[in-house]
């Protein structure tokens, strides 16, 4: 069946997560839906991350087999049409024709997150859900500095949900970068995959770094502690976005998966 | 009685306007619902400028009087707690206690709005109520271009509402910049005041001078038409963000005001 691999954004505040629920609207289930209601296809959409509830998305990859061979740019249209008629908070923002090798998942050599703070002292209007509102200021330079303990290949038990179903702790960070822009705190987080909740355990603990309450040291021992309770408290997810997925120029013919099911797919 | 200056943000979209209003929620009626909740007054709040339904506010300015002489941070987050239980869209970003000289609208010197444009394939998820999407590319240059023909003193019939109540359609723009940032286009209009949608007639008409409908000289002419009919189509209010008045530096003695209550307040 032809392959579409399609760039997603959403707002992720109206879902409870990517992943299909039975108890509430999903974004996975927004696209089923929307080819649903385009082709009468009951279909199923891979995406490369597992979003949380309330997490953003302005790159999100996913794949989906369909029976026609559509025009990419007319697949687009349609799917935007019929998301749009659904009301969904969801928009295609590209669509390409791949082969059966492409697996949002398992291609993906490389997830980009962007998390985002606002320091001051007065509540989020325009910004409501999509940033977690600080209402002290943040030494971003000391979160910086404390950020750069956690990159590298390393157990990162202390900064993964107890509820995370990845068979190893262990993973790579390439990149955990903390800049600022006036009240905005931006943190970069890089890395093949993720655990379930890391990124919003690093931004809560990078935030004690930032207000005092933990040295660069004390986070290099709360991840060397490889204990969660050493972790600072989960920041919210209206603050995190799924930015960008890299995948290999040209993808290899595919191979028998190993069992991993449950590996490398959460993101904070 | 002690007045107050406070800077206020807002997200437009589920409110009728700025002005309190019988048939539907109001900025300036979540405020003063916020001050009768606090303390029990009924106060009326006096805005720099009377956005539309749907138009943002990042720096409206607004004063008001109490009974109590507040320390200024202890109202601004009072008011914002108040606000917060609500779950009003509204946040005042500043308090300052002003002499009763300072009024928000005759004060103001010059008022600053900024008008987003998205142009891309693709619906918004992200951005859906905070900008104009426009599917198709628009030439930002042409369109500062065109824009260039309004700046400076004219009769701006062309641009405003036909329920435009100020009693002179002269006015004077001293800024109407066009820029881009990828597929962003940012509209920036500064003037001591502007007509009712002036600036979402100018928006509506800069998008027809960026996608090739209508040339500099075409703009030129629709100004000078004075005509309503010369102009584009209105613009959405959804891009349109209110972003700062500026005031003198010492506020001079109160005048006796001249006649001049519908003049000059309206935004978009």
């Amino acid at each position: 069946m032809p392959r579409f691999r399609m760039t997603v954004e959403y707002d992720g505040s109206p879902y409870f997560g990517w992943q299909l629920q039975t108890n509430g609207p999903s974004v996975q289930g927004a696209l089923e839906a929307a080819v649903l209601s385009l082709t009468k296809e009951i279909v199923s959409f891979r995406g490369a991350g597992r979003t949380d509830s309330g997490v953003h998305a302005k790159g999100q990859v996913v794949h989906v087999d369909l029976a026609r061979a559509w025009e990419p740019y007319k697949l687009r249209n349609a799917l935007n049409a019929h998301l749009a008629m659904a009301g969904e908070a969801v928009s295609v923002l590209n669509v390409e024709a791949v082969t059966e090798d492409f697996d949002a998942r398992f291609s993906a050599l490389r997830r980009h997150y962007l998390y985002r703070i606002i320091c001051r002292k007065s509540r989020l209007a325009l910004e409501h859900k999509r940033a977690w509102w600080v209402s002290k200021d943040l030494d971003h330079e000391a979160m910086h500095a404390a950020a750069q303990m956690l990159v590298g290949r390393h157990d990162f038990t202390t900064f993964r949900s107890v509820h995370c179903q990845a068979n190893s702790p262990v993973r790579t960070l390439d990149r955990l970068d903390v800049t600022r822009d006036g009240d905005l705190i931006e943190i970069r987080a890089t890395a093949q995959s993720f655990l379930h909740n890391q990124i919003r355990s690093f931004a809560g603990t990078l935030k004690l770094a930032g207000d005092g309450g933990m040295t660069a040291e004390d986070v290099k021992a709360a991840l060397e502690a490889c204990d969660r309770k050493a972790c600072g408290p989960v920041a919210p997810p209206d603050g995190l976005y799924f930015m960008q997925v890299d995948y290999p120029d040209v993808i290899p013919p595919r191979q028998p998966r190993p069992e991993t099911k449950n590996d490398g797919v959460y993101l904070s």
